[in-house]
């Protein structure tokens, strides 16, 4: 089907729709762009789809790197759905969009991996920063990249995370500015979120963590830091997928940047698993 | 060497000690009883060693339980070290003692494993309650069973877990009796705790959960519910050992009930990784 083909919706039409709503635009290919402000209240997650064979790695690198790495599910192998996320969840398809990585190098964008799908793939689902900044906007904590329109800053840094077989490397933080009265409240209502990267990894001086240059980021729009505000970083998810590229695997999928995948877990929710 | 060989130290000499010591008395097999109040402010850990082929099965258990199964640190293959945990931690030797058992039924109960390690094996350290008992006892929320000198009370419940692999089976929950008043700021308390068990899994009535009769425990003592006072639930970390049993493993090594692993990580650290 070409694009031309598709009955395609926008952003704005989507915002107020529900969670089925919104997944079923997805899995029609109806939908291939951010979802950022979707499904509002509802987790959503970094997906890291790779083969069984480094699977146990990867979850070791997981769980040694809580904050850049939260895991909030993980499918059976060869089995595409994440059954704690959602009854109905299938991280072939409701996705909106998916990075194909040969090697480390990014060889696809597609809109669904139905054909690329193998019996011995894992999917990781890795919770997402969306949740703890909707935390911080409801406590009246702004958002200058929202506000922007633009997509958060983010930037390599010289913190290293702990390796696990094929996997390490650098931490990625995102930057978000926040008033200095606004700090300390900040850091207490992330650490209330262990799945959405927690409390800030640094406040401040960015060259204390490798960054040479706050207003020219590695990844994302640039987002002015102003008087009275400090620059505050937090780990980020692209540091596994990073991570999973460096060890130039033969196949790597992930998400498209901001293309999460929407589950039907609360985001407030203790633990990512569905009420049973 | 025989047990009367051995220059043994009791928990009351111990109590004032700091991890160092405690470790060193523990890895030279001269304190072999449970580690309940011992290094204060560190976390412990339970234990759980099985060959390689069922590693991933059982992270995604415990991804999927996080609740009874809060996983806070795992070994590389054959690497008896947890090097997020402790710079010198060797889960060989340095849990006070181990259960063994074979095809799920336990076969012996020894002071270290250094003669049963295997290339393939992987050991996981799982949170325990001790830590939220503290930071409730810290709170002013007694905890009976402590003041009693007894085993915690555990039982089977109805409650399923998530199944992964050969891994399932129902949850185990441990009961404290708190008193109504103190019913809010014990749930508030320990939700901050998602490493220890978290929030309680169940407030009041032992039958709906599949508890005949709460002053008959499956595991520990029993503890009297006195007047003004509600029973409340904890998914209980003996969930991963008996989904394990249930699994009849040829192999799964386990500390022994209450001789967990001192670890060197804060109890109240955001996340259990040692600073680097």
């Amino acid at each position: 089907m070409s694009d031309a083909a598709i009955d395609a919706v926008d952003h704005a039409a989507l915002k107020s729709a529900d969670t089925e709503t919104l997944r079923a635009a997805i899995r029609a290919g109806r939908y291939r762009r951010h979802t950022a402000g979707l499904a509002t209240g509802r987790l959503q997650a970094n997906l890291a789809i790779m083969p069984e064979r480094v699977a146990l790695d990867f979850f070791r690198y997981c769980q040694r790197n809580p904050k850049p790495c939260p895991l909030v599910g993980v499918t059976d192998t060869g089995d595409p759905r994440l059954l704690t996320l959602g009854s109905d969840l299938d991280i072939r398809t409701d996705a909106p969009a998916y990075d194909v990585f040969e090697n480390g190098e990014r060889v696809a964008t597609v809109p669904d991996i139905r054909e690329l799908w193998r019996d011995d793939l894992v999917g990781f689902a890795i919770g997402c920063s969306f949740t703890f900044e909707h935390a911080l906007e409801e406590a009246g904590v702004a958002m200058r990249h929202v506000a922007m329109d633009a997509t958060v800053p983010m930037f390599r840094t010289t913190l290293e995370t702990v390796p696990a077989g094929p996997f390490g490397g650098g931490m990625v933080v995102s930057m978000r500015p926040i008033a200095e009265r606004d700090l300390a409240r900040t850091v207490e209502i992330c650490r209330r979120y262990p799945l959405a990267h927690g409390a800030p990894v640094h406040v401040g001086d960015p060259a204390a963590i490798g960054i040479a240059d706050v207003s020219a980021p590695d990844w994302g729009d640039p987002v002015p830091v102003r008087s009275g505000e400090v620059p505050v970083f937090w780990a980020c998810g692209v540091t596994p997928q990073n991570a999973v590229r460096r060890a130039r695997l033969p196949l790597f999928i992930a998400h498209s940047p901001g293309a999460m995948l929407v589950t039907d877990v609360d985001e407030r929710a203790e633990v990512p698993v569905l009420d049973t």
